[in-house]
């Protein structure tokens, strides 16, 4: 059964798990503070780095198992609103996003999909999580979906209990604005069970995994 | 660099990584206690289990990742001693061993390779750890090496250095006898940098990274 997965989602101590403000230079939109224990590199594998291999490493590395689409909200691809401009704009990654399967972007905005020659195929797609969520599930080949952000993406998939498993990790850092991940979600702990682990680098990772209806 | 990595080692509190007597019926030599809390589903990937993600399973995850070749001692191929009989033993995993990739086993009793559809190749080879090493690295096409055990193996790999990772779980159990891992080897961990988490399983794990010469 296909499961919709979140990974590596850092969160602030005072709850925030992205910038307020997305802009060209600012990609995260000055939450910068958050990423600062995240080794990217290694999304595809401890391997991918001449580096020691920590229990922060071997959980980022979990990103790539076994997925076959990715969801994210509009931000995570360009700082754009409104109509897309005719900018040639075609994300944050140049020429090799990370992704490699199906992208489907949540916008209210469609346009024409955007395809690279490593397998990532980006799709603009407007409708419920739920409805973009069976348009990733038929793109995905029986694999994961993963959800990638940010954090009103989620927020939404939490609220409709479309998440399966969550890996969010608590930075020790506190940005006093942004975007919450929290807000109206009381209780939502009913429907997980919670594993938590602190490690070395100060983080704590959570790994929320939903109970399986009627457990 | 290619990397020597051990993966998802499991030993006792009294210091046991293997049961005494690998037989037909035991493969791992009466030692079955070690790997109760060990899911070998997850070797590939967290996503091939409908179960959790839990830190034990993300942690287990890695044994796949970027990995070219393995290295093996005999016992972890089957249980005979001295001249291999001919009686078309070809390993614990019928059809389906999950290494696909070369497999180097080390025995003083060379013989023809046995090959798989999946890509495993099981190479008998006679020599040192690390004549054996080498031709494992020609092998691998520049990707890393697991050292798949068991403990005398890895003791001895150890022994001359050329163990770059481990990943060694200790179990909440008491074997009385065995193979032990740690002889001979005082003063181990001053070439490794060393995490330790404890998980819900009651598991303790342990990351060795060794230290990069002159750090």
């Amino acid at each position: 059964m296909s499961k919709v997965r979140v990974h590596n989602l850092f969160i602030s101590l005072d709850g925030f798990a992205a910038g307020d403000h997305v802009t060209f230079d600012e990609p995260i939109g000055g939450a910068r503070a958050l990423f600062g224990r995240f080794d990217g590199r290694v999304i595809g594998g401890v391997h991918n780095v001449d580096e020691p291999v920590t229990v922060d490493r071997a959980l980022f590395s979990m990103w790539g198992q076994g997925i076959g689409a990715e969801i994210m909200g509009r931000k995570k691809f360009g700082p754009q609103t409104g109509e897309w401009p005719d900018d040639g704009w075609q994300g944050w990654w140049e020429d090799e996003p990370p992704f490699r399967t199906p992208v489907f972007i949540m916008t209210h905005y469609e346009r024409e999909p955007i395809e690279f020659a490593n397998g990532t195929v980006f799709h603009f797609v407007n409708g419920s999580a739920r409805e973009v969520l069976e348009q990733a599930k038929a793109a995905a080949g029986g694999l994961d979906i993963r959800l990638g952000g940010g954090p009103s993406s989620v927020r939404q998939f939490l609220a409709d209990d479309l998440v399966d498993f969550l890996h969010l990790a608590t930075v020790p850092v506190t940005l006093g604005t942004g975007v919450r991940l929290w807000d109206d979600l009381a209780g939502l702990e009913d429907r997980f069970s919670i594993e938590s682990i602190s490690t070395e680098s100060g983080l704590v990772h959570q790994l929320w995994n939903r109970q399986s209806s009627g457990s």
